[in-house]
């Protein structure tokens, strides 16, 4: 490993030991310092920000991407506010789960306590950088940040403004640390830092995710991509069906939790597909049926096999027509990707069959797919929504930056 | 990916889907067919096993390697009895762990399910195929096993056993599947089977942990070795502790929750050390320490630095004197495996110091460290003793092989 990898990972494992021990209110109360000195920081941060700016508009870099790099006075408070937010969350450090007796007289309890050092691989969003933060340090871990190389300023100067704080604080100033070294060799052998980082949270598109799962041999938590399906029953209430559909499809299309594929009973789909496509032109959402919804909807294209599977985070929506409640899962169990799910139904023993066989990590009746966030799930906070089964499923609140402990009261218990 | 693997995958992954929607009773009455039928096929297990012995014993396989590969009627009968036990405990799938109404009237529950498809990779031991099975089976999993080469024969018997038993009680034998070819390079591909594998769980030696550590992109769920360390306070019991440590040393050497190593408070040293040779010599314990131990007992040979960081697994221990409760667990931070860590003492300070601040799966007071299992932490079942943070951590019973979903009820909520 690399001299300053490993460095910085001798440093967060130490960092991290101290922040388990932090009490809660000095965690709150170092939050707020950081969220206030970021602002204190905001014109360092902007012409910093700036340079990052004027390099990405030299290389190309779109429009969207370089709306998420830019760095104001707005979102320099936005960011501090966040982390105040953070603050007023309960700690769920040194929570004792549960305390049971053993019948020859051990007391086992099961105490929440941090993962560690939680590393998070992402791309040029200078927000990410405040906001893991935040989130790792109320949970006593100790964070290292590998962000996106056009973020590279941005991300220095926020990262030593919150190290200044802490410093300022008496905190070990190694509960964050960004790798400037952004070189792909670099990024693999951080994904590779067993002993040094606990877990590994990737945030991003799709390649980056795949490039982390397939590289860390540290453990991953896998945050998602969303393929999110709406199935709309006969029994449905259409007028429901349409808002909540174009509510999916249309409130954000950039998100994971956004709709992007449709299934229809063939019983309602004259009723529905006109009514829908009437809605939906408010957006010019493009439709793109089957050949029964073709036929129920002049304004349906033509859709290809390849859009079944596709996550389009366009105005787009896919249409598929089926038989039944059980075709609608079988076609949504072959191509969803785990994220978010919806029946539309006023009948019961569907709205449960579909509750019961559909494996996603947020399944909805009659709602729509976009409240999959952790804040719309009331945690107060979010790292990501995972896509896998394992440690975290859904919304990540503070909790999923939390692992346990057994703790064993005895007094002498030997094993017989 | 080989075709043979690619297929099994396929298959398992389907039966997973079934596996999750089977009643808690028809579960529990196929585990017991699946015992009673083992019992039925004692003979042709025990002849299929005497290939693997006879093998063995013509490849020079260690005495207790070959004592573990050993089938024999009471052997078998113990299978039965395992698969009859987890049959009788509550089963996990399908609880709601809580449901929360948010401001908006969405009721959001989060539901356990299965995992889905669980890969075990172990060595030379064929109970191992029955007792994954049955964990497995009882929360709802399809289970892809990979065993030793030196048990194949013994495996594809008793899986055999349990695919007919399956398919007889009108049940998918895919729920369960052996992977034949027992190279490496297919191991390796078993272990890149994302999509198809939920989580990989090895079980075995530090070697076979490791490989898959490091090879596998599907989820890992890491159990391990036990450098585990008991530490005697000044103000200890010392018959309490010459017990505690005699037990963890001595009553099992060869498992992960024995004690490795000692830390003494040098206050304590002269008085505890010579008691604890006197016992120790019961079992010929040979103890190797550091410079202030040995002036304390005579029976104690110098320990050298490699010391610390061993996993005898054999009647050695080591020991460390130290000058505070501090110093120990700066000694153990450096040194422990996360596994089981305990302190003797009767000082309150000092028992919640050494709780908080020593990062282990499972932290004692007062009670041996042989105590880490699901057994005796009253799970009812164990599928392995979890040493990393994510998802499981310490004993892990049926609940370490569940996920969750969130389910929400709605009555036509859209997202502002």
């Amino acid at each position: 490993m690399k001299a300053e990898l490993m460095e910085i990972g001798i440093k967060a494992k130490e960092a991290a030991g101290k922040m388990a021990l932090l009490e809660t209110n000095k965690k709150n109360e170092v939050l707020n310092c950081v969220a206030k000195n970021l602002i204190k920081d905001a014109k360092t941060l902007i012409a910093e920000n700036a340079k990052d700016m004027e390099a990405g508009k030299a290389n190309g870099m779109p429009e969207g991407l370089l709306d998420r790099l830019l760095l104001t006075e707005k979102r320099i408070e936005q960011m501090a506010e966040g982390l105040e937010q953070v603050a007023a969350l309960d700690d769920p450090i040194g929570e004792v789960l549960s305390m049971k007796k053993r019948p020859n007289g051990l007391r086992i309890g099961q105490k929440r306590v941090p993962l560690g050092v939680v590393g998070i691989i992402y791309e040029a969003r200078p927000n990410v950088t405040a906001d893991a933060f935040g989130l790792c340090f109320k949970t006593g871990n100790a964070v290292i940040l590998k962000g996106g190389s056009d973020a590279l300023h941005s991300n220095i100067a926020i990262v030593a403004s919150i190290r200044r704080t802490l410093a300022e604080c008496g905190v070990d100033e190694n509960a964050i640390a960004l790798i400037e070294d952004t070189s792909r060799e670099t990024t693999t052998e951080f994904m590779k830092m067993n002993g040094y980082v606990d877990v590994l949270i990737p945030r991003g598109g799709a390649g980056l995710i795949r490039a982390v799962v397939e590289n860390a041999t540290v453990p991953v938590i896998e945050t998602g991509t969303g393929n999110c399906h709406i199935y709309v029953d006969e029994s449905a209430d259409l007028d429901m069906a349409v808002n909540i559909i174009f509510n999916a499809k249309t409130q954000r299309i950039g998100v994971c939790n956004a709709c992007e594929s449709l299934v229809v009973h063939e019983n309602i789909k004259d009723a529905l597909l006109p009514k829908l496509a009437e809605r939906l032109k408010e957006k010019n959402v493009e439709m793109r049926g089957d050949k029964a919804s073709q036929e129920a909807c002049s304004d349906i294209i033509p859709a290809s096999d390849e859009d079944w599977g596709k996550e389009y985070l366009d105005y787009i929506l896919s249409i598929k027509t089926v038989k039944s409640t059980a075709e609608a899962i079988t076609h949504i169990k072959r191509y969803n990707t785990g994220h978010s799910e919806a029946i539309i139904t006023e009948n019961y023993t569907n709205a449960e069959k579909f509750l019961d066989e559909v494996d996603a990590a947020a399944v909805y009746v009659n709602a729509s797919t976009r409240f999959t966030d952790g804040f719309e799930f009331g945690f107060g906070a979010e790292i990501g929504i995972s896509t896998q089964k394992l440690h975290a499923r859904g919304p990540m609140g503070l909790e999923a930056l939390t692992s346990t402990k057994y703790i064993i009261y005895g007094n002498g218990q030997i094993r017989p």
